[in-house]
């Protein structure tokens, strides 16, 4: 199995955390987004969508989209699940995991910085204050469906990691980044804590992968 | 069951394609986001994310995030199934309508566009050049995964529709509404005809419902 991974993409994190927290190891082929190696021809054969993250099963099929990937790998490796046992709570941990997916992180990609940088031209206040209102809209929708919520466990369903903690650990992450402060959003606060405590979580973290640059990683 | 949707909400008119293939009947609540009643304390009960659509099952619970509401729709009424039966289909299907949810949509949303509108004062010009771009992008994404693959049938996914084919749908109704020729996209395009001329995509169209204006309706 070929996993095809950037260190700083978010959907790439969500990968990572799935495959760690099943104990799958996949050979990691590194992508870097910052010199455009995703629009080379060699990777566009592989996802002519040139987006990260892709797997490549070892029958040669080619997976592509972070969700999608990671319903793949709770299919073909069913312990432990990413997904609650019933149809509802499985609604709700995929509702969750959208949020992230379909609203918060598709505003924040490199390629919608790069159209509001060149073609847009916005002054870099602009861009940033762009940043901080899609990710604290996301923080609030979270908040809003996980406190106060009976299903609401030590993580976002329950007392086990989902995919919907998965979306979430890498969203608080791109506030993080920003230097938003979280305590607006407490049981968002307490279930990232709550997640990247386990070493699943944390060894899957950006700062972390073998192509994280030497400047990005903790002091 | 009731379900919450506004006519001109494309991830409603995923919904609403899936209930009609499913052959499921659910009291509908229009809800005018252009009167701004998504973001009134009666829906924000019902969505703290004050976002479409929104399904209540007859127990009360609360579904939100038009996938996860199709994945709970296909599990509870099985025939006709909107997954493939094997995982890697259901992979592919499922990366496909990815594609358009969390790539294509999410840039093209009324709060995106009022951003782009109030927030950033942008001309015209370049708010329809915005829309174009990620319209664009997205139906060169679908045709790069489509155009010549083996899976591929009548429709995205052999010759029966699934969420890709909703998915699809949705995203070329947004394109014919910026009235962007599809003909770079012949197997996209091709899909939308073959999916639209069944009455479960054609009545779910969003210029034929009941809460559709009058201007908006074919002439």
């Amino acid at each position: 199995m070929q996993f095809f991974s950037f260190w700083r993409s978010l959907a790439s994190f969500r990968v990572r955390v799935a495959l760690n927290l099943k104990g799958v190891a996949a050979d990691v082929v590194f992508v870097d987004l910052d010199a455009d190696a995703h629009r080379t021809d060699a990777y566009r054969k592989i996802n002519p969508q040139m987006a990260l993250p892709a797997l490549v099963t070892d029958d040669g099929t080619v997976l592509f989209q972070s969700l999608a990937i990671i319903d793949w790998l709770d299919e073909t490796f069913p312990t432990p699940p990413l997904l609650p046992a019933d149809a509802l709570g499985r609604a709700r941990v995929r509702g969750l995991a959208l949020i992230v997916a379909c609203e918060g992180h598709p505003l924040l990609t490199p390629r919608v910085r790069r159209y509001l940088d060149r073609e847009l031209d916005l002054r870099d206040s602009q861009q940033n204050a762009w940043r901080r209102h899609w990710t604290v809209e996301t923080l609030a929708a979270l908040e809003g469906h996980l406190a106060g919520h009976k299903a609401t466990g030590r993580f976002c369903h329950g007392d086990a990691p989902t995919l919907a903690d998965i979306c979430l650990v890498g969203h608080v992450t791109a506030a993080i980044n920003q230097q938003i402060s979280l305590s607006p959003w407490p049981t968002v606060k307490r279930i990232h804590e709550t997640a990247m405590a386990l070493p699943e979580f944390a060894k899957a973290h950006p700062s972390a992968q073998p192509d994280t640059p030497e400047a990005m990683r903790p002091k």
